[in-house]
């Protein structure tokens, strides 16, 4: 049943899928159950009332679709607009570049921003762009959050800023794929009017929930935007959430409690703990990073990603080979270099349901790799750096003291 | 974690999603794993060999895609017609209903041919439509292969003879959901175009793979239809699929090692013993009703289903508060009568991963469910017939002799 | 992995090891952990706590052994008696003759009550020997509650009255494998020294819990009783139940939390309503065994068992040949006859976390398997009995009101 | 459910129980079975044959008994040998002194040789014994082969080489709960007797089976031994091996498919490649300790132990503190220090299903931890130590090459 087994965990450092908590996996162990009987509309109902916490909205409608980030992303983006709509998009890396592919495809007039891999989105050029949009003809503003090919933050809040100083009413689109549940995302406190997650990202269960928030002003959007739409559509949603059976088709059962157990793992961290954590695996990277002598991708610390590190490689090195190297002889899972920085950066995640030593045993594992792959690394220095970071800034585990 | 727990088994009779067998739930407890290493594409490219069997194919080209039947229709129409196109579809019941209702919604020309809740779709009315259409304006023939609704199965080699007959070029695309893996379905054989099914439905998997075929035919029309699709475009997995890859976006592990199990369990089994089983299972069930005095909502032997049969109930009793009492009473899940029917006939799912002792034990309970609610049921009656045919028709267990 | 695989699920009624509540795999399906961490005492405490209200006693010790009800026995002997002591012990089918054996092998003096098998312990042999014994050299009364190779219930009461009426001090040892959490048990009322029973009996856990519990005065015996015990010795645990590290060798993680979470499914249906659903379940089978004009091994009706039932088949018919066939032909497990009852009964345990439902399916199983080895059952006459009876008996399931 | 939840995996480094690798989850992950059906002693019989392998025995009987270490050690015992038997046995630490105890109140007449905490078995005064034993009062020398509290691994073809210099007849019964399936264990070459573990040590289950295993002479021995056992007596699972259906009493059923899964992994990856990982392991592990300027409790090489290192901690340091912090703060799971070595050392065990990066990790944790307690390690010197050696001797995962 395994293609390729080897002895102990697999250290699964991919920017998603991630690792999946035991109580999570306890969880989704179970049977099938009738959708249509009283227990799952009991349990979706504390679902979308829970969900919104971690999007930080009390006036957000989420819908969780039985799909993937993508399919998220075409739910955001055809429940708002319609063909011909104006967007403006930053094109910062792989998944950025995949969202304006797909509104492109989609029939939006996208306007793309762009920036050299490794920096985050040209907010001037925004500033400058909503400034001379007078007749508003730009009708949405596409941000990826994080952008998980390169390990950059976007700046959310300056986003919000531009468009008020200008009082431009373009929706505001937010792909938080990985950054929800990981980094601060305030959707209310920033006029997010649609923001999305995957499953299998910060909340860390299997692929499988593309969860989308909408506002009321995107909902309102969704009353007359032409684009075509079924599956994907909010209005079927919005039906059944009437009826109070809540699916307009069927859910995965398993998906639901798992949700459910992992919602209640992040509550009882505490939503800013669960933040802080990332910040704190993100900070000892990149300490372990500088300290090998290596170069972060992500070219400002303005933008330095708390999620994922893009780390560059000497020129004489080709990354994958690092990347094939963790799997074949130290069961280690990194993410490779995408596209342009393709054999020019290998990636370590760092989000969802992980703590200080299993990002120690990881870099550890990534110095041994470096040796095998010739770049001269001293053993232990970026370990040592990290280490020395997380022994003066780890709380003790608050259900332990 | 669980709503409403009652003691014991719940007896899952619905017609999808069906019981999940152990070995499929023991395949499925396990962390995520990066898809880029080589390990999910040696696991994937197992899963697209194998799964053609179970369409009968060995010409089409299957797509996994992590999404529900409702994805999966639209899939199979957005690839292969433009807006504008005309199809026939056949209005047969709550499932059929809502394919045509998405294609309307999709801007196609929808041809429909409507028929009591009950009956088979009308091949008449389509052999003289085909017949007429010498201009070849019929770009597509839409049918369920078995209508969950009403539990009544089509006869697609007909459809088939019809398209032959006049040499009509429509693409011919079934929605196999509550049928493959569990009824006769041909693809090759009966010239089908796009067929379609869902994981949690007679695959016994939770929900969350969208499974569709495409014969060479369909490719080709996928190679100029203007539909607008991004998530569900076959052109994206053909891209990975060249690559060696797959996946164009992330899949669901659990569920790709979930099938693996499945498929292993099929063929262990033997795919023509499995729908001999459930041809068993049908005509049990349907003996149970005959023998309470219960009439079919199926109007015609041809079609009797033997995924599910609705059984109607007199006119004076509430289908639903059989439904409903079953399930708080007697940990009894079946299924409710929808639409048109709703009120008026109660399901039973006899589909996927499931014995006679099982059917037994729900043909029992329902038989005092009907007592509960007034209808004169003779105890044992249902069971008798159906025990019966069972004692004289079920075989070893192969792997037990 | 699975050496004979069969379609849907296995339908197990043997009297135990009972069929397991999705809840309590659930709650098992993890790693191990540090049993010297605070977090597992913290969770032993809880258990030793609640299991004392399996027992119905306030006063009592519990002991959670890492062993069988064999290894249970030979610890509730060995702590309490010493070589050469006289036990008087009712042989009355193969568990009680195992247990006569056991004590035997310890050396102890065992006074061997017999009754056919089918009969219940013969009390008033008991009384005589109570009354004869001034001197009271009988040092304990040994006694199965529940004979599970004939269905056979002892009366536990009229055993504390004989010992009470005349004032005879011997220990009241009670085998409680198949009754405890299915039939009325009150160690403290009927003043029981040591009650003991099974994880994989009537509280659906796998094997590996031989539970345990004494009375004050069977504590107090321990610190005398001279048989050699090192593994099964109370006074290892006690020693640490003062620590409060309760555990002097390594327990089962897995069991652990296996047993809060079966003892949290027991509370929540009740501890009475889940001995009323035993009731329920067992008149069911005895009414069906007298419909198919089958009888049962249990000679009386005082006797008669609520967890499992023996039937006798008629003479030309070899009983294990009905379990067989029930195995290769429709995946029920039912109890073989044991050594005097060998190919004279088979057995139907109906313990456990089982519903009204899944023993219906279980009693239409046997119908077919009695036709198939020649006995003309008339199908559907055991399901009608019984489903008549469940039918006006069964209560709604208390969470879905 | 979980009584103190802590973000991300447990690091679990106590010497047992272990991690168990998401294929034994799996494997276990299942309902009860009816163990007289022909699936129990299909699946009893491949184990019986296999578990040799990890004995290197091809003549030896083994037995899984439901039980732990402690059940294990009295079945060796008490199938072997007399009461007023003379055993030669090594006390040099907390479980061979536990042995010694359990010998003792079995009434065997102990000799014991003690060493200081931190040395091996003292085979000089065991030759002496032996030598001056010319009527062979010694009935056996009890060894355990790796003490689990100090990290001691003792020479056991010594031990033979002793015996048969003298060619004493003593029986030969070793404990290897710590050492097999991790430590070099050959048991038909050095003529032991009994050997036995437990299953949640290196075989990486849950606890719950003592496996012991039997040469012809042990056997023989066990035909006129006379200690009192039932439980654990040999006779009762040697006449069910020969009726083929091989239990005597109710097995678990999980650790049988457990023990399946478990044994396919070892057979898979190889045992002596498992035992040259440990080896790995264990001197990477010391290497960091060395660097970290702490003393190995063991005092010399030639016992130094490949599953579990006892570190001294100076004077000053309470090493309880050092585990109890590990816990609170990195979920890091390290062994206390026990009886003699309590607050003087803590214990680093390596053994089963564990890899290189999980290992640096523990060990980074470790020097977070006595920085914590004031203790002033350099950050990283230990994790280079030991990386410098694994990236230089670890090989490729031969399934991934």
């Amino acid at each position: 049943m395994d293609y390729v087994n080897g002895p102990g965990r697999n250290h699964l450092f991919v920017p998603g899928p991630v690792n999946i908590p035991e109580q999570v996996l306890r969880a989704m162990n179970r049977n099938n159950e009738d959708y249509r009987s009283p227990a799952v509309p009991a349990l979706t109902k504390t679902l979308l009332e829970d969900v919104k916490k971690i999007f930080k909205t009390t006036s957000g409608t989420p819908f969780l679709f039985p799909t993937t980030g993508t399919g998220a992303w075409e739910s955001a983006l055809t429940n708002t607009l319609s063909p011909g709509d104006r967007t403006v998009s930053f094109l910062i890396g792989q998944f950025s570049l995949l969202w304006i592919d797909q509104q492109k495809r989609l029939n939006f007039d996208v306007d793309v921003v762009e920036s050299d891999w490794g920096q985050g989105a040209n907010l001037e050029v925004l500033a400058s762009k909503i400034a001379e949009d007078r007749s508003h003809t730009i009708k949405a503003i596409c941000i990826v959050h994080n952008e998980t090919a390169t390990g950059v933050t976007n700046n959310l809040a300056t986003v919000r800023k531009i468009l008020d100083h200008y009082q431009h009413p373009a929706l505001f689109l937010v792909d938080g794929v990985s950054s929800i549940c990981a980094l601060d995302f305030r959707m209310d406190e920033w006029g997010v009017d649609v923001a999305l997650t995957g499953s299998q990202k910060a909340l860390s269960l299997p692929t499988g929930l593309g969860i989308v928030c909408a506002s009321p002003k995107a909902l309102e959007a969704s009353k007359t935007a032409k684009s075509v739409r079924v599956f994907f559509d909010w209005s079927d949603y919005l039906k059944f959430y009437k009826l109070g059976t809540y699916w307009p088709y069927t859910p995965s059962i398993q998906l639901l409690y798992g949700l459910r157990a992992a919602l209640d793992l992040l509550f009882e961290e505490g939503l800013d703990n669960v933040i802080a954590r990332h910040a704190r695996l993100g900070k000892a990277t990149r300490l372990a990073v500088e300290a090998w002598g290596l170069k972060n991708c992500t070219q400002k610390e303005e933008w330095f990603s708390d999620t994922v590190t893009a780390v560059v490689v000497p020129p004489h090195i080709e990354s994958s080979e690092i990347v094939k190297r963790a799997w074949k002889r130290y069961n280690l899972s990194l993410g490779l270099g995408l596209n342009k920085v393709a054999g020019k950066v290998f990636r370590i995640g760092h989000l969802g349901n992980l703590n200080e030593l299993q990002l120690l045993g990881c870099l550890a594992g990534v110095e041994m790799v470096l040796k095998d792959i010739g770049f001269p690394v001293k053993f232990g220095s970026g370990v040592a750096a990290a280490s020395a970071f997380l022994q003066n800034s780890t709380p003790l585990i608050p259900s332990r003291i």
